[in-house]
């Protein structure tokens, strides 16, 4: 096999074998293809786009590149979720614990996120103690006991996946959406758990803009990973506007935790029973309306809440926060955005949102630079509601810089008002 | 302005500005834009194309990476000529005397040849002795007194393209008309000749293969070099079936020589008496049929073959060869094919007649590799001949293998044959 005969293949849209995807992969993973000429395989993709039957020969190649987890030792029927990402997307937080108390097994490993703020692993790091690198053997335990842990991820997984991803970065060969597929199912599918739920998010603030390109993703990546074996299912829910009220890693928990302790409602919560109810039903737990109230119930009994202390608490984190979220790391600079007239909002850019919680240093925007825990943007309001005059809009955070002009003009921007 | 952005706009179709073309080949070329970036944008400029004004900007950016030629210690007018290359095409060695006994200066810089045959540098250093490193000075001196002289290219011209041209050829990115262009034109503007006639090979022995290719790229490289400020024409020409009888290095000196003898007629001849007049047009010397005149005229006196020895003598090569073809090397081994039967011979596939000729020793595959002066073919048919049973039809020459068998089916492979 050639490389050059697999590039101009691509580049003619004619279909690859099996045997020349693996063979791809293989040799760019070990070396012996070097980057310019996969470079220029990814941008011939990007163009020209894959057949499905490609797309699952990718995917596979990808997750053999390296370790596949072994979760026979996990004693209950394991599911996994995943989310492309949004700003304010706490979910995993919530939903792991919830299915956890239901009789699932959620074994999550998770990544540190890129952008506006931090991955699942980042929030999880803002609770005092909180320990995200545990050896497997400890990890299988505390799901076997909790029914939920979550780690970060090991170094041997897919690294194809790595390798192609940080080639894509820097090569403009970021949004295809057999890339983009490939690049999420061959960690899923080497994470192996035997159930699947993929969200898909959509809107200004996600990767997806348009309803068409998430439900393309959702349908390619649900049948890679039946192809896979898995039960697998993919939702495409909404990210036009933030998730929740808060945005931040320790602000992020915060709301988890009063989500869990029952006090939040509206589109979080409804996304998160949902989500939940469908890992549920994917396990085998019963109708999509005995999975929902199973899992409302699970919230309503302080089930789900009890199952998340106990997982911090066996992870080394202060399980108090369950309790009293006040021994979150606090931020030291704050500020107020207020209303200037009566106004209507009438939109809210979570994608600017997310810039400016980025500006206040709750992201990171190359991979070896810090985190602010305490950083990040509170909305004290939702979109339809009106607000009065001087009511506040949303409260900044910071550690970092005790100047908000910048992200408070971008956050600001974010909205769309309406005199009223 | 940034890689990324650059890349990202080819791959939406998005045009170029000037600057972010510059940019992008001044930071290839001085190595701060790595190769895996560079194919990423190659590919996609293979996909989408670049419109004829980013053409122009690409090419002239290419051509100021490096020296532009000082051709103002030569007298008189200059022309230069490029062909697109193609099977026994050896019009280099016959037009460059004839325009040059017209009174133009012809200073050619060639390049040694990948492929099926040598390029003129190599079919001219099988004359012995003759010389085609020689420094500028010593060019210019022979370009005045005979108004002809090849020499090899010098390391500086247009580095950009030698350093794209490598990369085109690893990463499957060679087939774009633009980076065809860009990457001709780069080089003959930086060499620099007030006129320029592009001679583009159109058939199964051409890179171009189709008509609509061949008057695309034709068109292009007109409107480039005439955008540079150069008088410039480009005429498509057959390469459906070999130029002239003979293939191969010092077999195609013999065939030039012979045809400034007036012992050539025929497609070979016609070919070289139009791009003899046309070089003679654009550089002023009269309407087109009192420049065709005037290039039969030098045929048929003897005074391009005058040129031609002149030229050879002054470069350090053995003139006798323009009296004597006898002197030029000659292959160990020869192999006559003959027809089997009576036969018509309705095509000649000159790509496969250039691979036989490849086997024999005549080009090279990769950069490093020798050439067989010797090697070639020797044509005894052209398309239209009715050939008896027993006749010859080909002969087959190398010093390198005495065993024929795979080079001759193949070259009979390239003939098409119809019972007569």
């Amino acid at each position: 096999m050639n490389i050059i005969d697999i590039i101009s293949k691509t580049k003619k849209s004619q279909q690859l074998s099996e045997q020349e995807i693996r063979w791809l992969v293989e040799n760019f993973t070990n070396g012996n293809i070097p980057d310019y000429q996969m470079a220029s395989w990814l941008m011939a993709v990007c163009l020209n786009g894959l057949t499905d039957k490609e797309t699952v020969c990718l995917t596979l190649a990808m997750r053999d590149s390296g370790d596949i987890l072994d979760l026979s030792k996990i004693n209950r029927i394991t599911v996994d979720k995943h989310s492309t990402g949004g700003v304010g997307d706490k979910t995993s937080l919530v939903i792991g614990p919830i299915a956890a108390s239901c009789g699932v097994a959620v074994p999550k490993m998770s990544g540190r996120g890129l952008g506006h703020t931090g991955g699942t692993i980042d929030k999880l790091e803002s609770i005092k103690g909180f320990r995200t690198e545990l050896p497997f053997e400890k990890f299988a335990e505390i799901v076997n006991k909790t029914g939920f842990s979550i780690i970060s991820q090991s170094g041997e997984l897919c690294p194809a996946d790595k390798k192609m991803y940080a080639l894509r970065n820097a090569t403009g060969t970021v949004d295809s959406i057999p890339l983009i597929c490939a690049s999420i199912m061959s960690k899923k599918l080497a994470l192996n758990a035997d159930c699947l739920l993929l969200d898909v998010k959509c809107g200004s603030g996600a990767f997806m803009k348009t309803r068409e390109d998430a439900e393309h993703l959702a349908r390619l990546m649900e049948s890679v990973g039946t192809a896979a074996g898995k039960k697998c299912r993919a939702m495409v829910t909404d990210m036009d506007s933030p998730l929740g009220a808060n945005v931040g890693n320790a602000l992020e928990v915060k709301e988890a935790v009063e989500l869990l302790q029952g006090k939040v409602k509206g589109p979080l919560y409804d996304v998160c029973i949902s989500l939940a109810a469908n890992m549920l039903e994917l396990a085998g737990k019963g109708t999509i309306n005995e999975c929902t109230a199973l899992a409302e119930d699970a919230v309503r009994s302080g089930r789900a809440l009890a199952v998340l202390k106990e997982t911090i608490e066996l992870q080394g984190g202060d399980g108090r926060v369950c309790y009293d979220t006040g021994v979150l790391p606090k931020a030291e600079f704050s500020h107020v955005i207020r209303a200037s007239r009566d106004v209507h909002i009438s939109a809210i850019n979570s994608e600017e949102i997310g810039m400016a919680s980025l500006l206040l240093g709750a992201g990171r925007i190359s991979k070896d630079d810090d985190i602010d825990p305490t950083a990040g943007i509170v909305m004290d309001c939702a979109v339809g509601d009106n607000i009065s005059m001087h009511a506040p809009l949303m409260t900044l955070y910071s550690s970092r810089c005790s100047d908000f002009s910048e992200a408070a003009m971008r956050a600001l921007n974010a909205i769309t008002f309406k005199d009223i």
